[in-house]
């Protein structure tokens, strides 16, 4: 492309459907906000400027961008697309291009096809205006796109007003519209609002622009794409046709999903080679697994790196900062958090390890516990290479073991231990003979008084 | 309605497909036996005598309903539906008003298709006879009903004995009818058994009403409801349709569930607004969930009341008597049970918290464990508000730890600690410098030699 | 089946399309090798020799195939089907019978199929060559196989070859090839590679049969038996279908499975009668259940043994070794690897019971964690029947607790308690009152600070 882009995202919605006090947009698709997935598939597309016209709950929607440059534009009263759209004009004063209008509730409308859109403008036989239609498997109440076969637009219009002949047009209207800036501002400026709500809607746009000698084309994409979201449940079928083709695209990049449908990625998900994943696994945001990991039943990954051919779970809990080494092994009911596992490290049962250091081929036994926090700070723990942490211990940061050093099972570890030390921290057993035959007898009798 | 109703419940078969010890009509949807479901939609149909008819194994109905009012009548061999409703005569002897045979296996029947059935005999136009006809997907050997366009009843015939006309018509016998008790019984008496199985049919109440100068009708309704539960496919069946429709309903009201098909509700769930559900949760029985809270993958939760803005799991377990105040939080490997969270408390790695108080904002550190059970009775341990409890740490009940004081980790906490102090139980820490290193030498010598 | 069946399956093909370095036959399905499941299904067919021909990393699917007699032939350079198929000669040399080429990547080739492949060349008609066809609901690219209603084969046609009238005929080429030996090694030697690949193709055999005089006919099975896997979206497809059998079979067996798509069944799992499974629930190798047991969501179970009425998990996992006894329970939170559970014993949360014996109606409470490893060798834990064993408890092995003994919470325990003893290892508990208040200020103004 070489003429400029510029993206207008209709935000301003209610959302009522939704039932939510979190802006309708930013209700997350893969553990991503909506409306973001939107402005990277825009962004990828080549848009230089974006503008999203919010209105009730806006604030929500300009802290979530305001890393991104995305520009924000109010719309007070709702009164119609066509006026939610001129909206953008003080934003995109300085703008010479093409703009295209979309709606923040439809994430997956493709790069490819607001390229195709925008493209349709710089050909040589370029039209005014360039909608998206689409052609669903229920047209129900869409608007229709009445147009000739190579695309020319002859009508818009409304499923209220259409007669017999206009509903069995199976092309409607997504609503998605290219126009250059040069004749939006005009165009939108002239749409009224006689009908029935009184609202100025953005179709209008069309109509307008073939009254004044000018041409409408009508580009085609599919129904998945311009599908919006407006309730919950059009939320999961949203992210549930998400998550389907990014299995897909897992299993043909050589990853084994043993039961794929059990199986939730996150957006920015990475999976090496020969990767296997059983059944029923959860991938939060930040997770990079390298070639070779296996991932047992029931984990819960977020924010961690996984070195090749480690072992992890079932029932693993990695959370953000969490550094597996190559060959190491997380196993059941282990929480690993801000912890470095190096290579062939071992957790492997009901432990906690969080803001640590674990050397290669160290062995933390089961129900060994970092205490990192006193309620004020967190503190590191360091546990040398070699080492063997004895079962049910705690290592009260900040706290090291030494390389090959041994902790005795359930040490209580305050100080540290130097390399190829043993720690022991162990009061003497107690024996009481028969204590127990006449503690049942005395509580056997008080449980008869009950 | 004015006309007093009872039900008449069929529930004497023997469930051979079910392969199971258990009363067919016990097994469960949603955590509830299918029977109650049935019951539970009667009565708020208005029903104000319930009878269920039992045979073999017909104790454990009675167990079942003992607390419901139901009434039970005894089917002592198996002789044919019209024998089994017959079998309710005596029980609802001093009863006059519209009775409604139905079957304990089909508990999807819905309050209004019962409300509607009975209201027909209420009409001034009332027959003698409503029937409950349905059109499946695939009618395969179902008895038909030949009707008239206005629902009155030509003809009830079996599949087997009927023409190819007869089979082509596609209205089914749900077997679900309504007959004034003034009626039903001398009905139910005329019933004859000359065929081929030697058994009284209820279908023939229809036919010995028309013959006698009455009129029958069918009224329709949706396939599902009456879909009959055999076999445990077909109980797994119609419990993946009741999951559906309430995921479906929780979604409408404002839920997000990530993943809609991996969350399996109780009965009796409750959820607030702007309640997010990761996927693979579990409700038992008896749960109540508060706007905004979030529960996390792979938790289980049952008999538990769940404040605001709480977050619970990934992998938490909630069990019968777990309240959770506002805003705290219960996270992974944790499992809670008689007791009651404080608002903002925290317990977030590892523990079992089992009949206990913990105060507002108290923090209890991984791996914390009440032991709260002597192998006779159960203690309570109280925790302050704003206590600390360091990791790995016992608390032996009954105890109690005051506001704002602190136990250090690994303690096993056997007396009260008062409001602002510490309490440590803690041996030294005893260090043996290259006892490691000498061990590993002398094991490595012996595995060599095994 | 009189005359002895031998199998060759080609399995030389380089799978690139699954990205992997394991070999494609050796990826599993339900846990076992692909390969295994279709060389189980020829064994019961009556196959009593088994050539697998192999190329590209034959020597892990020689590893394989190790303790299974199957013999192995390589296939060198990839000159096609014919060719691979003529690898088998020499291993067979020494046959006289019916053999049946078939492949490695086609795992659900049905028992029953190949019986009838085999019985067909033992008929009073018996033809030269028996071929395996289907009727696809996608022909897609298929060799076609133009046959009379009798199933002698007319014509075997590539799609590339094959004209419009070709194309319709619905019935595809398996390639499952059925030839006595007698007749196979000629034919095939007869192949000639004079087309576009340059290769030797199997369907030739069958044109050249026909050419020299003989018969050939098709016999036909279903498109899923004979469904080649060749991505990783392909065995995951067929894994799919696997389990859905599966659990169908296990409803009509007699257990209850809550939402059968959430269970996932090993290729040897075994249960009982009325055995209840709750959602997520994964079997490993190796599982065996007995009547009434309960298992819980979130279970992950692996070479276990499960007694009656014995009730398992949520969160249970069970490693291979564990052997629970009647009416045992093992809750959540509990790892449980090599260890004997007596009949009621219980370990209900939060625990690590490895290398063990545990007696009948054991308790062990929460946090209890057998020490069995040293970093070298594994020691066993024995506790006697009715012990009591005190939450957060480590257990360092070899030790034991004898007959109703009792060991106080929090103990590290490292001798021998005797049968009715009580058992304890406690240091005193030491208060100092307004510490916490004190430590606070102080945390309280450092945090100030930075």
């Amino acid at each position: 492309m070489t003429t400029p882009l510029a993206v207008i995202i209709l935000a301003a919605g209610k959302g009522t459907r939704m039932k939510s006090d979190l802006h309708k947009v930013l209700h997350p698709i893969a553990g991503r906000p909506m409306l973001l997935h939107l402005i990277d598939s825009l962004n990828r597309a080549g848009a230089s400027r974006r503008v999203v016209v919010v209105g009730a709950s806006g604030e929500q929607v300009e802290a979530a961008v305001a890393a991104t440059g995305v520009e924000i534009a109010w719309q007070r009263e709702q009164l119609g697309t066509a006026h939610a759209a001129l909206q953008a004009k003080e934003a995109l004063a300085d703008f010479d291009g093409i703009a295209i209008v979309c709606f923040g509730d439809t994430p997956l409308l493709a790069t490819d096809t607001v390229a195709r859109l925008a493209a349709r403008l710089e050909a040589a036989d370029a039209p005014t205006v360039a909608v998206l239609g689409f052609r669903p498997a229920d047209t129900r109440a869409y608007g229709r796109v009445i147009a000739d076969a190579d695309g020319t637009i002859r009508k818009m219009v409304e499923y209220k007003d259409a007669g017999a002949d206009e509903r069995a047009v199976d092309l409607c209207n997504s609503g998605v519209t290219a126009v250059r800036t040069r004749d939006l501002w005009r165009l939108l400026e002239a749409v009224g609002n006689d009908n029935a709500a009184g609202e100025y809607y953005l179709p209008d746009v069309v109509t307008l622009a073939i009254a004044g000698g000018g041409r409408a084309v009508a580009i085609e994409t599919g129904e998945d794409e311009v599908a919006g979201i407006n309730s919950r449940g059009e939320l999961a079928a949203v992210e549930a046709g998400w998550q389907a083709a990014r299995r897909a695209r897992a299993m043909a990049d050589g990853a084994t999903l043993i039961a794929p449908d059990t199986v939730w990625f996150s957006h920015d998900t990475v999976l090496g080679r020969d990767v296997v994943i059983e059944p029923n696994v959860v991938f939060g945001p930040g997770v990079s697994v390298a070639d070779g990991v296996v991932i047992h039943a029931f984990s819960h990954i977020e924010g961690a790196t996984i070195g090749a051919h480690a072992e992890v779970g079932p029932y693993a809990r990695l959370r953000p900062g969490a550094t597996l080494g190559t060959k190491s092994k997380v196993g059941n009911f282990v929480e690993i958090k801000k912890a470095v596992l190096g290579e062939g490290a071992k957790v492997n049962h009901l432990s906690y390890i969080g803001d640590a250091e674990v050397g290669a081929k160290a062995n933390i036994g089961a129900g060994t516990i970092t205490c990192n926090y006193d309620g004020f700070f967190k503190y590191r723990t360091q546990i040398g290479a070699g080492a063997f942490i004895g079962s049910n211990s705690a290592l009260v940061a900040p706290v090291s073991v030494g390389d090959g050093a041994i902790v005795a099972a359930g040490s209580v570890l305050t100080k540290d231990v130097e390399a190829g030390a043993l720690a022991l921290v162990r009061p003497p057993q107690v024996a009481k003979p028969g204590w127990a035959i006449r503690f049942r007898e005395t509580m056997a009798a008080r449980k008869r008084q009950h």
